[in-house]
């Protein structure tokens, strides 16, 4: 743009690469930077450099770690005897202010011929190896043909040793009207239903 | 949040503190960061540095300029015989992008005795020193309080020479409806009406 020096007009092209962020949101967060203290504005620079050099992946559980210490494998108040098995590290994030309190183990992806990404590619070897200690596994893959066939394959793997493997209840999203739900969904909200005691 | 390294936590924070950006939409874009390539996250992190580094204001119009060297007095092809008086050097951006071609002072706030601001505390001094070159002044300054005794201030000093003094025209938003617009605004459209040829 005609008039703004290179260095904004470079911030205004780095923030509008973010996910949602418009041009014009991208100019107006560039400007708050130009515009705010240079001591307020280093903290946020060193950040995105920190999560990039800090955090790497825990070769048990493949979820994030920081320091060399996985802050969910260590943690002792947690319940060591549930497993949730997750696509990516970020999904533990929701996962967690659920107030699930068990433990994770991060697949990297899901089985997808088509990609050719087989179990193989997949962290399954460090799965089946650490399942046996737990009680119970609880799936938790998005309702996609990738995500069922991994399920599928993840549960029959698991018949043949003695522990309860559940998935995610598919249904109708609290504060939806049906009106806008679709007719997939509320089948798998029938089939997924669940007992008045 | 538990279960969320600390220096992603950390990046949470500093992108909730841009303006208009929720924690929700903190947490996306911190994942996002953390999920892309790093040689495509470090230019991003450089570009906030470098805006705050490289950026200053220039002695005689007081807008930003970078390399030592003012992109818009020194651009050659602006026409050098009219002058836009701003409060906020990032006014030139949304200015720029109407098409104007004339130089730029900026006056670095505006005058409100409330809050202690005299002219003395603005860059007046510097104005009136460069303003006999132009021919024309145009006062763009924000249709408040303070704006209106800044833009009176100015248009009184510029009596004492001979030079054009206008300022921008109020009136209805392109785009709006009479419902929405206000009295006021309504009545400065009035006032500023522009006679068909």
């Amino acid at each position: 743009m005609r008039g703004i020096p290179e260095s904004l007009n470079q911030l205004i092209n780095e923030f509008s690469r973010l996910p949602g962020i418009g041009k014009k949101t991208a100019e107006r967060l560039a400007i708050y930077i130009l515009k705010t203290n240079q001591d307020k504005v280093l903290p946020f620079s060193d950040a995105i450099v920190n999560v990039k050099n800090q955090i790497k992946l825990h070769d048990l559980c493949h979820s994030f770690m920081e320091d060399s210490e996985c802050v969910i494998c260590n943690d002792l108040s947690r319940n060591n005897q549930i497993l949730c098995i997750l696509k990516d590290p970020t999904d533990i994030f929701i996962i967690e202010k659920t107030g699930y309190n068990g433990l994770y183990h991060i697949l990297g992806g899901l089985i997808s011929p088509m990609d050719g990404i087989g179990p193989d590619e997949l962290n399954f070897k460090s799965l089946f190896k650490r399942v046996e200690s737990f009680n119970e596994v609880i799936i938790a893959l998005e309702p996609s043909s990738e995500g069922d066939a991994t399920t599928s394959y993840i549960a029959e793997e698991l018949k043949k040793i003695d522990i309860i493997v559940s998935r995610l209840a598919r249904g109708v999203p609290v504060g939806a009207s049906f009106d806008y739900v679709d007719e997939v969904t509320l089948t798998h909200s029938l089939n997924d239903r669940v007992k008045y005691k």
